[in-house]
């Protein structure tokens, strides 16, 4: 089925669903405060009309409105989680962006912080904030995912929302300078094969990028979604490998040095490291799998009746663009293709929508997406097969919702 | 000249500049701390690394950081300005999105706001929040802008910085229900020609939109930027016209009414109506003309050397995309090609980047758009030649900033 098909047809099957839902009264109008509006219906004049409130809110610097305040990110002990469950689209607003921290969120002074390039270059340097914001800039798109985002999946069924799931997991503009910029300036040394990239957090978080990443796509971030950086993403300063697990984007970002080989830092060997189903440890495994999840429904929401639901969702990959998702109504046995949200862009979240129909028995729904590699996002089982007993990171597997007969949602892992 | 040859001239002209920069020692490395930095340099700890705040400041809901509390809307009676000189991309974070209210910001209960649409329609309906998240949505990232943005550079050089010239301009990301699919669903009279939206605020801002837009790209937007409206941008609900001036897209939308003929309500009439240079009202001006802004530098930075810069800006259209921006950093006598930030999105921000390499003297810098329709972006001059001398809304004239010979950049209007 070509695009402009499956447009075709899933405009007239919501069309005839929503005219069926009209004239018989079911779901889609279930809501409606009145059966047949009169003029009088409509030119009610609400309370708030009628009341002039010049100068609220109106701050200098805007926040959500006070109805929304349950809208919030979910802390734990070193990090916090997005609402995908409430959130529209593909941008997450610099609030409701994850954090993971390894020894707290230091507190920087952007005119006191310094890059330092060194190793195996021909002109070490420091750089202030000032000369790396007068460097030619890029903006991208691009999804940040935790590796360890939707671990403890693995092992049972164990949260109930996919915040807590899937939470760890986010998407905004990054603006900064190519690492590849940086690198052309200091000269590169020939034997440089590895970039040592070090936070100024407490933890002095470090990972080694290998040097064709670095010369890729790698950038020096200093905003997202257009202001600068959260204090919680780096502020004033990080790296962001594009696609990449979430924690080689190091935050704080104080120190870059070229070298040989990889470091072997805490960060790379003891902790962020894959067993293989034999045993043995998987060096390494930076690229984000491709993976999707329905936002909509999804546990624990509820459907109050049986009629038309759209179905929506969020895949992405490490790997490049999203090139298709379908979705099963009926616990995998069927699928469909979903409809992709235009701009599908490179390692970047992509928004799914399928139009369903529930006819009010119970039914379990998944998405399952496919990259532009040919990639398929697998199975729990082939996930599980493919790793030893302790696996904990790169958990991309199908993630099923049920719905039950009176409409409750729930996570059928 | 091709994309790809002006991409690889521009990377020669930045490595040579740079790389001159460098062995020179000028501009580009003037805030290096130290000229032969050594590993003991390199090694230093940052005090803020040797202490953990393990929560600090990780709120369920971020704020920026305190360093960065002077980047704020600039606020005046019934509205409030973005800080386009401080913000990077193309995305405007929804803390910083500029407002206009015509009788204050309301605080409405969601769960009381309806959405009411009468006048030629088959199926007159009331439609709670609820209903309207029910239905299929589509999300798009489109600016938005005030048809008094510039205004006061039509009559003299008024304003400093290029947020008080063009800082009624933002870009988010709108998610929402098209029009087209509520309309659909109340059944279209066959007379029916324009739509009147109407707000919940206490000036019952209403406008008229034409059918064929309406059944084209309008939303009904409850999301930007992935989380819910803001109350400033009419939460919970608002009409969102790509392209159109911005007192089009009615907040807080509590009424659609379908009937033959505009309603000339006040604020399509008093309000909001150009003169032409005839004196006779144009009925109407919906469509914003193309646009561009260089944003930094601009006024009142300081360019603190000669040496190089990037200059960078925005550019849009109300007709559809950028095809192109060319810059002059002579006041007009020559332009050059700017390189477009990819992807280059319909009705919507396209960020601009041209290298340049500043010899100390004063020097006039200015952009020029061209969108896909072919309409360029005129001078100030054939805007004021157009118009009766009580112009006010619409000025999308080529902007100008001296840089002097000392660096300090001005509004050359």
């Amino acid at each position: 089925m070509t695009k402009k098909d499956s447009q075709s047809s899933r405009r007239q099957f919501i069309k005839s669903s929503l005219v069926a839902s009209a004239s018989v009264g079911s779901t889609l109008t279930a809501g409606i405060t009145s059966a047949q509006p009169t003029e009088k219906d409509f030119l009610k004049i609400d309370p708030w009309t009628k009341t002039q409130r010049q100068n609220f809110p109106n701050p200098t610097y805007g926040i959500p409105s006070a109805f929304e305040k349950k809208v919030t990110r979910e802390t734990y002990n070193n990090g916090s989680k997005t609402p995908l469950q409430k959130l529209h689209g593909i941008i997450t607003p610099n609030g409701l962006h994850f954090e993971r921290h390894h020894g707290g969120i230091p507190e920087i002074n952007p005119d006191l912080h310094r890059l330092v390039i060194h190793g195996l270059v021909d002109r070490p340097i420091i750089l202030t904030m000032n000369d790396i914001v007068r460097f030619p800039a890029v903006s991208q798109i691009n999804f940040l995912e935790c590796s360890g985002n939707t671990w403890a999946e693995l092992k049972k069924q164990t949260w109930a929302t996919v915040q807590e799931t899937h939470g760890l997991l986010s998407c905004c503009e990054w603006t900064g300078v190519r690492l590849s910029t940086l690198l052309d300036q200091c000269g590169v040394k020939p034997g440089a094969k590895w970039v040592l990239a070090e936070g100024a957090d407490s933890a002095a978080m470090t990972r080694s990028i290998p040097i064709e990443k670095a010369m890729d796509d790698v950038i020096i971030a200093y905003s997202q979604n257009g202001e600068m950086l959260r204090p919680e993403q780096g502020y004033p300063l990080r790296l962001f490998a594009p696609g990449f697990e979430g924690n080689m984007s190091i935050k704080w970002l104080r120190r870059l040095k070229l070298g040989t080989e990889p470091w072997q830092t805490r960060e790379e060997t003891s902790a962020y490291t894959d067993l293989g189903a034999d045993g043995k440890a998987l060096q390494f495994t930076f690229v984000m799998g491709v993976k999707s999840v329905i936002t909509t429904p999804s546990a624990v929401m509820k459907l109050n009746a049986p009629g038309f639901y759209e179905i929506s969702g969020i895949a992405w990959t490490g790997s490049g663009k999203i090139r298709r998702v379908e979705v099963s109504t009926d616990g995998g046995k069927s699928w469909d293709q979903a409809i992709l949200q235009e701009p599908v862009l490179d390692r970047c979240l992509t928004r799914f929508r399928f139009p369903w129909k529930w006819n009010g028995d119970p039914a379990v729904i998944m998405s399952r997406a496919t990259d532009s590699t040919g990639e398929v996002q697998p199975t729990l089982d082939s996930v599980l097969k493919a790793r030893s007993s302790n696996a904990f990171y790169h958990n991309n597997a199908i993630q099923p919702w049920l719905v039950s007969s009176t409409g409750e949602v729930s996570n059928a892992r």
